[in-house]
C-alpha cells in the first residue's frame, strides 16, 4: 500500500524529469511523451524482462501508463515554473530511487532468486529508467558520473536484505529502508558525495588506436 | 493475407533505408546487414519481448531474416542509383508504417490486452525499428523530430480501434484503416505537417547543471 | 566443461575491455562495473531474451555476475599496466569471441531452432556485449568499423554447423571451431584484415535531408 503510493509518485516525479529531458533536446510532443514514458517505466521494464518476469507492469496496470503520459503533457504546460521546483523535484527523485529499489528488489525475492539476483534487480529497476533516457537523448548516461545514486540504491538492497534476515516485518523492513536511503541520498546530494572515478588514458596515440580495437 | 504482403514489403523497404543509414556512417557490410536487420524486424521484436510473445516473428520465419539480408546487400549495390528513388521509398515507407502498426495492434489484441497496450504495441511497431537504428547510427533518434510520423501510427491504432467498435469486420477494418493513415501521412510529407515541439531551456547555467542532475 | 573454462577466460577479459572502455569516459567505479557488466554478460542476455530462453546465465549462476564485478574492479586496480597487457587481450577476447558464438549457436540448436537462427544466436552472443558497451559509452559500434570481427563469428558458425552435419562428435566440432575461427581472428588481426565498407553520401544538402526524413 505504501509502496504503491511511492510508485505513484515515483513514476510521475521520473515521468516529469523525462520530458524535461526530451524538452532540452527540442523533441516534438510524441517523444516527449515516449521518453517520459521510458523514464518512469523502463527501469521496471528492464527488470521484469531480464527475470522473465510478465506480464509487465504496465501492461497489467495500463492506468500508470496514462498516468506517464498526463505527466508529460502536464510538464509541458507548466514548463516555465519548473526550475523554481527543483529541489522537490530532488527530494521526488530521491524517494522515487528507493521505492524503485525495494520494488525491483522484492520482485526478485519473491520469484525466489537469491541476494546477488536481488541486488541487481532492484539497482536495476532504480536506475535504468534515467540510462534509456539518456541512450534515447544521445547523452553518456549521467548516472555514471554525478553524485552518489546507484551506489545508494545498492546500499538501501543491503539495507533491506538484512533487514529481513534479522526478523524484521516486512513493514517495518520498507519503512526502515525507505527513510534509511531517503537520508543518505539527501546526504549525498547536500554534500556532493561522489564515488571514486576511474580515469584511464592510454599514454599515446598509437596504444590509443590499438586497445580501441578491442 | 493482405498484411502479409504489406509486411513483405515494408521490411523490405525498412531494411533498405537501414542499410543506406549504416553506409552514411561507412560501417562495414556486416554492420550494414545487422543495422538493416534492426530496422527492418526491430520494432516487432521490442514488442514481442515487451509482451511476452514468444517465439519472436524472426525466429519462427526465419526467411524474413534472409530478406532483411538480401534487401541489404541489394541497397550496397544499387546505393547509386537510390536518391533518384526517394519518393518510391517515402511511400514505401508510409506503408510500412501503417502496415506495422495493425500487425502490432492486432497481436496485443489476439492476447486479449485492452486499447492502451494495443496502442502502445502498435506504436511500438511502427517507430521503434527506426528509434534502435538511430541509436545504433549514435544519432538522437529521428522520428521525435520530423513532420507527423509516430503521431499518424496513434490515428491508425485509434481508426482501427473504432472500426472494430463500431462492429466493421477486421477485414475491412484492417483496408480502411491501411488508406487512411497512408493517406494521412502523404498529407503530412506534402505539407511537412509537423507536431508541436516542447522547447525547455533553464534559464541560467546554475539551474541548467542541477536540474541535469536528477 | 572445456567451454566453461573458456566461457569465464572470455566473461573474464571481456569485462575488463569494459571497464576500459567506462576509464575513457571517466566513469565512477559503479558505471565501471555496470558496463563491465555489460560487456561480458550482454551477448548472452540479448540472446536469451530474444530467444525466450529463461533464466538468463547470470540469474542462474549468479557467480559469474559477481566474477564480472571482481574483474572491473581489479582492471582500476592494474590499469596502469595495462596498455602493456594488450596483446594478452587481443588474445583473449579472440578466444572469446569464438567461444561465445559457439555457446550461442549450441544454445539456440538445443532449443530446436535451424541454421539461421543458431547463426545469429551465435554471432549475436559473440559481438552485442561490445556493441551495448559502446552505445552505453556513447559510441558508434566499433564492431562495425573495424577489421573483420563479426565475420569471423559468422563463419565459426558455419564451420560449427558443417562439422555437425558431417557427423563429426560435438566435442570434436567444438575443439575445431574453436582452433579453426581463433586462427581466423588471428590472421585477421596480424594481417588488418578489413571487410569492405559501404560509404553512401548523398550527392546534394536537399537529397540528404530528404532522405533522412525515412
Amino acid at each position: 500500500m505504501l509502496l504503491t503510493i511511492i510508485y505513484i509518485i515515483a513514476i510521475t516525479a521520473e515521468a516529469m524529469t523525462g520530458a524535461l529531458s526530451a524538452g532540452r533536446r527540442s523533441m516534438d510532443w510524441f517523444g516527449v511523451i515516449l521518453i517520459a514514458c521510458v523514464t518512469a517505466l523502463g527501469g521496471g521494464s528492464v527488470r521484469d524482462v531480464l527475470l522473465g518476469h510478465y506480464p509487465l507492469t504496465w501492461v497489467k496496470h495500463p492506468e500508470y501508463l496514462v498516468l506517464t503520459c498526463c505527466a508529460a503533457l502536464f510538464t509541458i504546460l507548466i514548463a516555465k515554473w519548473m526550475r523554481h521546483l527543483r529541489n522537490i523535484f530532488l527530494i521526488l527523485d530521491a524517494l522515487g530511487l528507493i521505492g524503485f529499489t525495494i520494488i525491483g528488489c522484492q520482485i526478485a525475492l519473491q520469484m525466489g532468486h537469491g541476494f546477488v539476483v536481488s541486488a541487481v534487480a532492484g539497482v536495476l529497476t532504480g536506475v535504468s529508467g534515467g540510462i534509456l533516457r539518456d541512450i534515447l537523448c544521445n547523452d553518456v548516461p549521467l548516472v555514471f558520473r554525478r553524485e552518489l545514486y546507484a551506489s545508494i540504491s545498492f546500499v538501501a538492497v543491503i539495507c533491506y536484505w538484512l533487514c529481513l534476515n534479522i526478523g524484521m516485518s516486512l513493514e517495518l523492513t520498507v519503512i526502515f529502508t525507505l527513510i534509511f536511503g531517503f537520508v543518505l541520498r539527501l546526504i549525498a546530494i547536500y554534500f556532493g558525495l561522489e564515488m571514486p572515478k576511474f580515469i584511464y588514458q592510454e599514454d599515446d596515440a598509437d596504444s590509443a588506436s590499438s586497445t580501441d580495437k578491442h
